[in-house]
């Protein structure tokens, strides 16, 4: 699919903010997507693109993106099967219910509908066949579309080593504790006087997510359902004066003993699954484990793997639990956009997009 | 003892870093010490303080102090009864033993020998009986002199919690994560190129002192020893770009049940020990128990007390263990030179420096 | 003037805003005035002042103003003859001209009023004779109240290196570029996504107060009018990411020549005016002149004085004007809240808060 | 020249260094170069460069690289034609001399020889011809080598927009204050202690450069020397907390009458000239204007162009001159090792490297 013509036509909703602008920055490049609508609040609706965001991811403004008139939120995205939500949790579980309702594939960012029982939560190396939920909620909510959603920025990060650990050894109990960066939460986000020489030992609703989207993460799927991973997880949370790059230290009581060499080897042999691996955003190495005493550090491994790798480090053992260890994501791309990317690659290799669809867009098969 | 006439002449060691500022910056306006005689390496040595010294700290270089003449550290500190050591950990241990050996009384901020059987590790609010452990060190060892250490910087900051808890509840096991200041690294200590837009999750040889010295701290004395505390911590430290003050996540699993309610009612009825209340540098409010969602914080709160007290907050229940919460210290008052010098004045409280020794220095009754 | 009972009552208007609570701060200890009303938009009115201020600044709400109720900003501040507006420059004007037609003395800290012909716009040690400006202002608008301003944070500092060149020397033309800190756009104010690791070469409105304001500092005080002085100033402001402080780099071109040493001698013999030296915010230098190379500097230096210090260094020669030199002033305290207090501090001394307003408030003779 | 093998072989000197790793990392995927030496002082000279190197540029360390043998500086630096310099100024001189006098064409980016009348200064787009100072060079020192240097790093940013202005209205005077990245001063470089919540008014030796440096650059060849040219310049430098980009506020003064839009048609048209324009890392447009209100700012801007491109904006009148500008470098890219390697491109573009010497090395004619 080398050329744009057969690209996959896009929509992103809540185009504007710091996320939708990740989208948008993200997919200008993307070998088997086109944003061809954006969508943003009342307030934009009817300006260029350009005009309307206040542009504050790197780069400049994807041309292509930069002269599409913004669309309001609550109309019609425009003739494409899927769209990408940045939308704010305020209005995201209306719309995008509507919207897949309407027959659209909905990748979304937001948190409104993570832990509904039907709607897939997933990082494709990590849980690749909760895609299948969709069948299920074809089913109960009566409708074509779809919703699949990326979970919590800093649980992106964690779950990671959590998946490995919980492979190989079965988890019990977590005590996390995270330094998140300050474009987690948005624009304008952390106002400087608060976080300036400081740090914020607190964000709003982000523990109660960290507390219950791994147990999802790492269940099964059976007969339609999730049955939720059985650990329990304690985590703090904490803002620090850090662009981007979400820090978290474990503490992790294991199910089986388990020496420092074999977790080691644990994190060494992880790759993703069949399938996940050649998805156009996977990175070659999903999880990189670092020996240095002092890594990973988000300034220097955030951007490891495009920022699609997540760096484990300081493996050791804990004296009151198992295993302690450290682990780093790109907050804003694997963390974010890119996560929510990465699951529509997997909905459409995984065929959810649908045949007819697809050929009504005279979109070919898809070959990189 | 109103007049500087009358007040006890006292030295300070390694006197040109940053913790050694510290030490001649508090004592500047100390009522019962006054600095007479500085020492630092044999570089320094001759020169003046104003000169020798890389002045950081806040607020200028104490005019009595500025125009002392250096000593080198292996020199005689001398017509002083006692020593503040700000010694690097090299060196600490053979000039401190040395000193004491001659008679001086040693209140250090070294790591050297916090952890030797004989010598205190003293928080006065946490332990002050343990002061008394210098009856069995003069007898060991033979001298008339003594040395007492103050616990790191971070140790010092959750001790007051785990304090509070152990006392009222007992604990079994605690899981530690700490977010620290730039400052505890001394000068130029950490290199803005590794901590700007960073986190460092790593500080050499300061996760041994968090598991070691707390069970001292929090031990009994008995029979000219220490008995240590039995509980286990694991801690995780990180560095963080932050001026002063080490913030510490807590997870804290009890011997009892305790609601929340009377959780934060033990911190509520924190005093501390008779004796120790009236010492100089004894804050109004050792614990300061915080209700606010996102304190404490290190800028808005470091300072309260003078930097004296400890402030505790986001107490809430632990799913994997009991308690969770926060605090936070100012690490180059409360948590090194502040603290050493708190111990200095419990230590003349106490007796232990000598009615001779005063009397010789024609010193009178220690009046406030 | 001991006791609060005879202290002078104040209102503080727009005392939920940062430079509102400066206003609060500063006064609660103050030995003049005394905190009675507190003003704040619609949305807070009504309100406790403790639950309507996100308090920011350092230290605690001051218990005296913590239980006010917060009135409209529209509403009547109540029995006091002297207010301080912390307003936003939307309202300033409308409000504060309100004010003073209302007999109340208003001192501002506002952008609003400052060129008015008829408005003193004053520092107390640069243009103390400007505050008798009030009698033609009271004469033009037919009231018995009157409004002073305070200028610009960056201006209020860079203005004594002014004065003390203009003065001796003076002054033909002006290149000053600013750093400045984060505190003085407020709260949120500047996003911390904006600042961290980045400057910002740009502060909206700001280049034009930095052009028009030192000249009516500067300016002469005739026939009730002030005559501006004759300099040109070029200014580039940037933000920088620092808590408080504003750094101003200057070049000056001078009316006559002047070596260094004279120019040093310059700075070395300002003192305050006499009566502007007794007041209670005026600290014992208000320039202090550095020699190291490398100062000021906004952490270490900004609290000079309690704030109220300016601090100017690296003074030399400028090949392009005649000399180059660095002043710092801390934005927030003498160049916002500091300042106007001090300006109705001089108000009162001047004798134009009128003998029959202070007797009607049973205020005695002022006294320290 | 597409394959590695007919590249033409070069060494680092001071390898080990930021600017050392920074020459090491733009050199992995070089299209003409390959780096095949790597030298630093004695301390690390016979250790692996992966071990001698503490990597603290972005990435990871190239595998080519990583096992090379570091050498002594002082020794040969082996059979290769070109070295590229990141020696400290103490030693660069003298071992830059030497290198040359044996034949090595020396790129440098160490200051020690900038200003020698027979160095040429070169950034290619803006003096290109000064390169063939190299044959006066050459008579003069009686060798086959060659020395040449790039500017400061503060100069090759601002230099861009002073080369316009001069080509287009003449240059009489130049105001300029730098507020400048961390990075710039190396590692460990400033101390975080220093530099957070703060700026610092001084670099040591840095306004020297920024006075001298520029007239070289915009001077003429004539005669086997560099007429520098005439206009003053006074420059005040800051060091801000900022990791890489250096940014500078300029006033000048021209020799002619210029309009705003004459003055930004002038940087409109400002293209890298003929040669220089194919070299491998000259930027497609050398100088980037940018017409927002807030632009350039260092983190948003510095990586235009791969790093190589210097942003301007805010091009408007100055009350005391004519024109004030702001401009934008990467000071670790174009502004150190990024512009020594384009040197070394001109260089080798320009024929000074030898055909003979080419051949030697079976190097073919360079071809992208």
């Amino acid at each position: 699919m080398s050329s744009s013509n057969n690209k996959i036509p896009v929509a992103v909703l809540a185009a504007t903010g710091t996320v939708g602008q990740r989208f948008v920055s993200l997919l200008a490049e993307h070998p088997w997507f086109k944003v061809v609508a954006v969508t943003a609040s009342e307030r934009s609706a009817g300006q260029r693109y350009a005009d309307a965001a206040s542009w504050v991811v790197p780069g400049e403004i994807p041309p292509g993106v930069a002269d599409l008139v913004v669309r309001p939120t609550d109309a019609d995205p425009g003739d494409v099967p899927l769209v990408f939500s940045a939308l704010p949790g305020s209005v995201a579980r209306e719309v995008e219910l509507a919207l897949a309702a309407r027959g659209y594939a909905v990748c979304s960012n937001a948190s409104a509908l993570r832990m509904e029982p039907d709607v897939p939560l997933i990082v494709p190396e990590i849980n690749p066949d909760h895609i299948h939920l969709i069948k299920a909620q074809r089913e109960m909510r009566g409708w074509s579309g779809s919703i699949i959603t990326a979970p919590n920025c800093a649980v992106t990060g964690f779950i990671f080593p959590l998946k490995v650990l919980h492979e190989a050894f079965g988890i019990e109990k977590v005590n996390v504790v995270t330094m998140q960066a300050i474009s987690g939460a948005g624009y304008p986000g952390v106002s400087s006087f608060d976080i300036l020489d400081n740090v914020i030992p607190f964000i709003s609703g982000e523990e109660d997510k960290l507390e219950t989207e791994p147990a999802k993460l790492l269940g099964k799927l059976a007969d339609g359902k999730i049955d939720p991973a059985g650990f329990i997880i304690s985590p703090q949370v904490n803002r620090v004066p850090l662009m981007d790059g979400h820090l978290a230290a474990l503490s992790v009581k294991l199910a089986k003993d388990a020496g420092m060499d074999e977790v080691r080897e644990a994190f060494g042999s992880f790759v993703a699954p069949e399938g996940v691996r050649d998805l156009p955003s996977t990175p070659e190495r999903p999880v990189i484990l670092r020996s240095e005493d002092d890594r990973p550090q988000p300034r220097r491994d955030r951007d490891a793997g495009n920022g699609m790798s997540v760096s484990v480090g300081r493996v050791r053992p804990c004296p009151v639990f198992d295993v302690k260890l450290v682990s780093l994501v790109h907050n804003t791309l694997r963390g974010a956009a890119g996560g929510a990317i990465q699951n529509a690659e997997w909905l459409v290799a995984s065929g959810y997009l649908g045949e007819q669809t697809l050929e009504r867009l005279h979109v070919g098969t898809l070959a990189r």
